[in-house]
């Protein structure tokens, strides 16, 4: 199918591919719905009942536009961190917040830096501005500062974005490591710290890094230990000249009301959050014992999910995660080599894991003898 | 204070200024409650009771990202219009939507064509992106359809934005006169007709046209008729080339799972519609009673909203605007002269019009003597 002949040069030059396709695409292909949704790394423990309370209430007024300051949201992430709301953006979740930055920083040619095989709606925005993409290897399993920074240096780069706890993998950085990175971006170059996953982090992960530190903006996220994805809120963190531009571009009114109202009361309630990391763990380590049952090897992981080695190439994995999804299992895997070996489980209820542990024996059955 | 050193010539040119300031930063600022919200057209008679209670039901499931394809929604939009899902694309209220399709089409020096005054967002996505935007004049308070196409003509514009219903104005044109101008729209450019408006407009307004007509892509939302604002779920239809564009560059899950499910209940539940219009037509005409009582001259609207003229420039009418904002009604006004000596006033229950009535005379009264 031709473009339409209205189409910018660089929208035209844009392929069609999506960076994920959705469980629900899959089960309308397969015609039966998955039993186990363990491919997206949501939180199938649910968000916090007064943040439920609150969505609910908010549904009667969704007549009303969302405030478009997001004046108590803001506020309230301020207090959270310990900062000025001028520090604090809310956004339609990271990925949201990240297609913006990319239209503040990129245009045609900018060069920026990720890692290969990191996580792809990054290098969506950067293309779909036309910025130039250098990645750099993981490094055993690990997104690699060091080298991000060698790259950057070498490439001019705008941005570096790096996602600690990382997905797909789940591996992490401790504070120390994150900190001399932010103090060896080049100048000119700004330093995307993609936080969704801080939240399932062993404490301490996060560095301190003072709001008003150009060097370094930081993404956080109700999608996953607030177990709001369906929601779309996150925000990022930064020094007030930058967050302050996201207002020359972004929808004004895109925050609706229900999100707001949602947000707020999630982050009020860090008990449901202590809750859900007691839960994450305790799947972790199912997740892991499953796998070495089955005699694969299961990656440590500071995140709502377990990338588990599957010892072989990322062929034999990709049929694994296919003989999974033939069973009822939803999981997704890495891209690109050599992580692509591995399958990606996200943390499930004893339930979820049930259906996984019944269904991974067979197979691995079939994947070894195709 | 200075950009940050990192944006792009284009982000860094753009002004700080938004297209609209929310009732809640009035409100901030006068330290209390408006207690009518007749500024914004939103649909104070609420979304649908089957809309609220599906957003409540999915409130407890929003830990699951939304479907990236909407396929239920559009393939309910698509049954609604009678056409193919294809033609559909639903996003983040046509706010979303228009940044998306400006973004697809618009690059530095882009030409389009806009009313003086019209929608101000469509002007704010075009600026951000770079385009010049040229504009004809309002012909007797309406939107002139033969200007506009004289004018693409003219300066080889890539669209055409027109409203039908129009906002800030409430006037309309029938359906002949927008099929009409469709048969005119110059080959490469692309007419948007926003009918954010329409379910409020009498019924045939809207114009028969063909969704595979690559000349005009039409927008509609759940904003207005529907009563979620709040919500925001809007939809285009068009050409298939162009709305299958739209995936190139739109954020894949930003719909989320609360606005599909919410919707999709509204979209069943037409019966809600049909009374949200009558007490619309209701409203309007109460406002049109309370306008005339006190000099002013309403003038016709499709909309869920009348433009008042209030007889004198458009300085009289911000001060009619702030005495009833002093007054806890919350208004708002038409930008461009000649239409800015109006003030719009959004269809309210009676309580909200008892209000307005109570505070018009006086604030008439301080807007001529000051």
């Amino acid at each position: 199918m031709t473009s339409d002949p209205r189409l910018t040069a660089l929208a035209a030059s844009l392929p069609a591919s999506v960076p994920f396709t959705g469980p629900e695409a899959l089960e309308r292909a397969r015609g039966v719905a998955f039993s186990a949704r363990l491919g997206a790394n949501e939180s199938v423990f649910g968000p916090s009942p007064r943040a439920i309370a609150a969505m609910e209430r908010a549904a009667a007024e969704v007549w009303m536009y969302g405030d478009p300051e997001m004046h108590d949201l803001r506020a309230a992430l301020a207090a959270h961190h310990g900062c000025d709301p001028a520090h604090v953006m809310p956004g339609e979740g990271i990925d949201g917040l990240l297609g913006l930055l990319v239209r503040l920083t990129v245009g045609p040619g900018t060069p920026v830096v990720t890692s290969a095989g990191a996580y792809p709606t990054f290098a969506f925005h950067v293309a779909g501005f036309g910025g130039v993409i250098h990645t750099v290897p993981y490094r055993d399993d690990q997104e690699d500062p060091d080298a991000l920074i060698a790259q950057a240096r070498e490439t001019g780069a705008r941005l570096i974005y790096l996602a600690n706890p990382d997905n797909p993998m789940g591996t992490w950085h401790g504070a120390d490591t994150i900190a001399r990175m932010v103090d060896q971006v080049p100048e000119g170059c700004l330093l995307i710290l993609d936080e969704a996953y801080i939240d399932l982090a062993p404490k301490g992960t996060a560095p301190v890094i003072d709001p008003a530190d150009p060097r370094v903006i930081r993404m956080r996220t109700f999608s996953k230990g607030h177990g709001m994805a369906g929601l779309r809120v996150g925000y990022a963190l930064g020094a007030a000249a930058l967050t302050r531009a996201f207002d020359r571009v972004r929808n004004h009114f895109g925050m609706g009301r229900i999100a707001q109202a949602g947000a707020l009361a999630a982050l009020a309630d860090q008990g449901w959050l202590e809750h859900v990391r007691a839960e994450v763990a305790t799947a972790r380590e199912r997740i892991a014992a499953i796998s070495r049952e089955n005699g694969l090897t299961p990656i440590p992981s500071a995140t709502n999910f377990v990338a588990v080695d599957c010892g072989r190439d990322g062929a034999f994995a990709a049929r694994v995660l296919a003989g999974l999804a033939a069973r009822g299992v939803f999981i997704r895997k890495p891209f690109a080599p050599p992580q692509d070996r591995c399958i990606r489980i996200s943390a499930g209820r004893p339930e979820d894991l049930d259906r996984l542990a019944e269904a991974l024996p067979a197979a691995l059955r079939e994947a070894r003898t195709e």
